[in-house]
């Protein structure tokens, strides 16, 4: 395992985070997201985390890289499937994630993503769930 | 890692494989996705193996199996983002994905899923569609 597929799915990316992002791995991830934002114009990017059931700073320091770096280029980045003792573990490591969006799952981060970019062509059903948590600053 | 992670977007269902599909963890991909499926009423399941860079009978099989449970479920499903190794190694395995669809990458192939869906009533014998409607621009 080399690197991290990252899928594009019309103006949004999405990565889903399933196995330890030790050092070049994470890297390579950073560098990987960014030149695809970059190459394809991303409005966001979507970070699923449900199968990470253990973080580090380490971890927590690149995802807030990641959503710094997209931010500057103009995309928004959201968390999904954030596990209850990643919350946790994040809190007591005191990384609260700053200007990192997060939601429940998928679904409710694509939401929140088309609401941030507004754009409004909802093409799948609503779920009609806006109470999905919203920036944790 | 013990189970890989399913996302659920609108009326689809995402697997990102990117990981060795060992024997307990192919199982229990298997269980949750028709679980899933059955669960959230999906239409559509993509596969997304473009992490996947060696491939065995064993994998070649799960993949076909998950196909044809989806589809006595009632839901299509795509295998997108084969590396040509990989479709190569395939077809030396006697193993040519019947009844899988494919498509390059998750853009396309999710068009080839929403076309399939819409015209569920009209033909189910179309491998691959490679007139589907590509946007990337």
């Amino acid at each position: 395992m080399d690197k991290i597929p990252i899928l594009r799915l019309g103006a949004y990316l999405l990565v889903s985070i399933q196995v330890d992002l030790y050092d070049r791995l994470a890297l390579t991830l950073e560098a990987d997201l960014v030149q695809m934002v970059n190459k394809t114009g991303a409005k966001g990017v979507l970070i699923d985390i449900s199968a990470v059931s253990i973080v580090d700073s380490f971890m927590g320091r690149i995802i807030g890289n990641i959503a710094s770096m997209s931010k500057i280029l103009d995309a928004e980045t959201v968390v999904v499937g954030m596990q209850p003792a990643v919350a946790i573990t994040l809190i007591e490591l005191g990384l609260p994630l700053k200007g990192v969006h997060t939601a429940l799952d998928m679904e409710k981060g694509m939401n929140l993503l088309k609401t941030m970019i507004g754009d409004s062509s909802g093409e799948e059903d609503q779920e009609t769930d806006p109470d999905y948590d919203d920036t944790i600053a």
